[in-house]
Parts: C-alpha cells; structure tokens; sequence
C-alpha cells in the first residue's frame, strides 16, 4: 500500500511527493527534523517534540512553517490514514527554495518547507532487540559542533551506523576528547552501582526527548541519575549500559568494542527502565 | 528567461526538476557537489573538479552515477542552451533514494541522483569586488572533521556568512584550535615579505581546485609558497590577504575583524595572482 505523505499542506500518495532541486535542505543540509513514535494508534511525547523543533527553528532563524500550529492534527491525520498501530512520524522544516543555490539565507517571502511522513513499525514497543541488546563499536565524534540543534546533517552518523555494520555491531557511540557523546541517534548511558550516568547537556548531544522523560521516571522511581561524561574504559566496566531514542525507547547494550558489558545480557535497571517509559508514555499519548 | 537543468539523465525546466523527498540529500545530508566555473563559454579546470568530485564520491563509497562518464558533455550541453558566457555550473551528487529513510546506505541497485544546473554570472571574472577586496570576520570552525570531502552539509558555512552579513562584512573566515582552516566557501592565504602562506592539506580544509592552481602558477612565478596554519593575529600583521575558489578566482581581502591588512587596499601580489589565474586557465579551458 503506497504512504500518504504531508507535503506543504497537502496529503499525497508518497510517490508524488517531490521537492525544487533548489531546496535548502536538498543543497545545503539547511533543516530540521523530528521523530515521534506511535504506539496503540497514539502520539508519544508530542509536545516534546514539537517545542524542540521550536528551538531548532529559533536556534537556525528559521521560520515556522506554515501549519506549525496544526501539526498535531497533521500527525493524526497521517496515523489515521496510513492505519499506523505502532510505528514513527517523520517531520521535516526545510529553509525552503529560493529558486537558486546560495549561502546567504533567502528572504523573508520564502517559505519554509513541512515534510511529514510515516513509517509502519508492527511490533516496534516489543522489539526482540530489547531482549537480546545491541552491540555497539566506539568511533571517534566527527560532526560538527551544534548538536543540540536537530539538523538534518547526518552524513556522520550514517557513516557511523555503516562502520558498526561492517563491524558485525548494530550501533556506533562516540567518542569526543576521549569522553563518550552518544549514539548515532541515541543518547547513551551506564549504569554502575545504582547509578544511571549519561552526558550532562551541552551543545555536544542532542537534549534527547525520550532521555528527558527516561531521567524524571528514574528519579521518580528513586534511582540515583549522575549527568556527567564517561569514557569507554568506565563504560566497559560498568554494570549495564543502554541507549535511549524516540524509536528504541530504552534498548539495552551488551556488548562495547567486543567487550561484554555486566553479564553480557540486557540488565535490570534498562529493563525496568524500558517497562517504565513504555507504560508511562502509553498513559500519556495523544 | 527559465534554465534547462540536468537530473538524472534529462534535460529539464527549472521548474519541472523535482527530487522525492527520501532523497539521501534532503532527508540526511548524503550528498557531494562541485561548482566550475565558466569563462567565455568554456570551463575552468574542469579535470580537476571532476577528479574531486570522484575521490569524493570513493570517500563517502557512493556510487558514481550514472551520467559521469559524459560529464564534460552535460556541463557543455548545458552551457550552450542556457547560454552562458560567464558563470558557474552547480552539479551534486546524491546517494539517491530508497524509498525510505534509514541511516544505513542503500542497497546497490538504489541508483545516485545527478543533478546539474547553471548560474549565469555576466562580468564574473571583471567582478568590481576584485578592485575593492573583501571584508572578512574571524568564527569558530564548527564543521564537522571530513572538510576535505566535499558534501552538501554546508548548513555551518551557511550561517557563517549570515554572521558577516550580520557584521558588514562580506565573508568569514574559521578559525579551529587558534589557527584559520578557511574560509566559508574558499581557501584562506596571506602574504608576508615575498611569501604566500596558505594552511596545508588535511582533512581540516577543502583541497581546493583554484588553490592547486593558484598555488602552481605562484611557484611558477618564483614566489615562495609557505603551506603552514597561521592565526588571525598574525593575518592581521600580513601584508597582504586574499582568498581562492572556483567562482572567486583570487579575490583580495582588505579587512579582518574591523583591521586593515596592509594598506587597506587590494595588494599586488593577490592582483597578479588573479592576472595570472584568469589568463592561464582562459587557455586552458575546455
């Protein structure tokens, strides 16, 4: 069955739904993404989603584009019509097409580009993945130094999923002054004692949606969560670790540059964590 | 009048040249590109542009697509029905479209997406800003670490230049660990008693067509070529600064961070550098 997909304004079947040669994004990597997952027919951190992608047109003087305050009922109207149970919403904010390529950003009269579309994922919230754990290789961070903005520019961590590919490993962290930043699309954690440790904010990682709701459900179930940056060594020696995305909710590392984390298996905390935030998210969704 | 551009295999309308939006440019950045520039309807240093264009595409292992064997008859092609006298010709590289988003390249028979177009510049190579020279500032370099591979993440370089707009100036240069890498779309030299110093190769700066060339017809001329980093503070104190690309040539740089190089003006050596450039590959173009 062909996706519909929202385009500036209109439902198109996804075959239809092209972009000017001159787009920003196309040309210059100048847009900002979102992911939100959908579960029972429902929207998952919504609201989260939305003000970050507020802050990542402030953050680039981008312009809302037009339907920025109908986006909630946009995303329904996706879920509604591609018959999504569980799976994801991609949005898009391009700068938009000036009708020519240049580095200086385009008037005021050009408007923004809104992509929206949806991937079917059956079964994502009971992934076999979160019961067997990935692997993970560390690579060294080589993106630029604005992180904290959603920008479409991934050719890195695409490179990086590719690297942990051809490593037999299903994911890459990286690794900046010799302190782990996160995932190609994750934030990463350890777990040591009864510690959760993750990266505190900063322009270096992504102010990750799901990590936010993850550490409030932590502290409200009286773990003790420590934002601050680790190394790979510290990594390998702690007694769980995992990432967490709007996609894997919380899915559990076994394994690090081949050396096996705890007891090799996904542990408690990550498991327990995951069971919080799905069941959390599910009484939450719109 | 509307431009024929090339996509894929036809010539098109502007208008008419429409990418889908799972284009791996659009959705992650997954894309290379080149400029050259055109002169009396021929094109400068065409070899060279298509030389980097393939190591690119050998860097990132993308696929040549199909079409790059008749390069030099595109950009001909489209030369002669747009009717270009003086300009550029933009083409890029995608790794084309899945169908799909997912951080993981694409199976092989996902086929590149090529796409050229022209930008017709009348007076390109008499610019009046070669007489008057350009106003630099000095930002951080926040790019990401491959800078030798030229991909379409431009969104930093981007906002750089609406930073010196932003500050009356024409340009930035980027500075990383104290040193200049370059500037937002060119390299960066000065020039000190008899010698042009330009930072070296690495993977920290575009290995720049124009400043090969550049760089070749210095030696020619028995000026001493220094490839060494050097700060803003010591660019400040040149005699001279001036910078390369394809669709500059050699334009000279007057001001840095609010100071007056040299004499404020246009100085001798980037004049006869440009002479120079502009003369040798008038001959040599194709």
């Amino acid at each position: 069955m062909s996706r519909t997909v929202y385009l500036n304004g209109e439902y198109l079947p996804e075959a239809e739904a092209k972009i000017s040669i001159f787009d920003r994004s196309f040309l210059m990597a100048d847009g900002v993404y979102e992911v939100t997952s959908v579960l029972d027919g429902k929207l998952i951190d919504f609201d989260g989603h939305r003000a970050r992608l507020e802050r990542s047109l402030n953050e680039l003087e981008m312009q809302k584009p037009e339907g920025f305050d109908d986006l909630l009922d946009i995303h329904r109207e996706l879920v509604r019509v591609n018959e999504i149970d569980e799976g994801m919403i991609y949005l898009q904010v391009s700068r938009g097409s000036a009708g020519d390529r240049d580095f200086a950003y385009p008037s005021e009269d050009v408007k923004p580009t809104l992509v929206l579309f949806t991937q079917n994922k059956p079964g994502l919230a009971n992934s076999p993945a979160a019961k067997k754990g990935m692997k993970v290789i560390s690579i060294e961070d080589q993106r630029w130094g604005r992180r904290d903005i959603k920008t479409v520019q991934l050719l890195y961590p695409s490179m990086g999923k590719m690297m942990a590919k051809a490593a037999g490993c299903d994911d890459a962290w990286m690794v900046q002054d010799g302190m782990v930043t996160e995932g190609t699309s994750n934030n990463a954690y350890i777990v040591k004692g009864n510690s959760i440790i993750t990266r505190q904010l900063s322009n270096d990682i992504l102010h990750g949606i799901t990590r936010a709701a993850v550490l409030r459900f932590a502290k409200e179930a009286q773990m003790k969560v420590e934002e601050r940056s680790f190394t790979i060594d510290e990594a390998q020696e702690a007694d769980e670790a995992f990432i967490t995305s709007a996609s894997t909710f919380v899915m559990p590392v076994v394994e690090i540059d081949g050396a096996a984390i705890g007891t090799g298996t996904p542990g408690p905390i990550a498991g327990r964590l995951r069971e919080i935030y799905l069941e959390e998210s599910r009484k939450a969704a719109v």
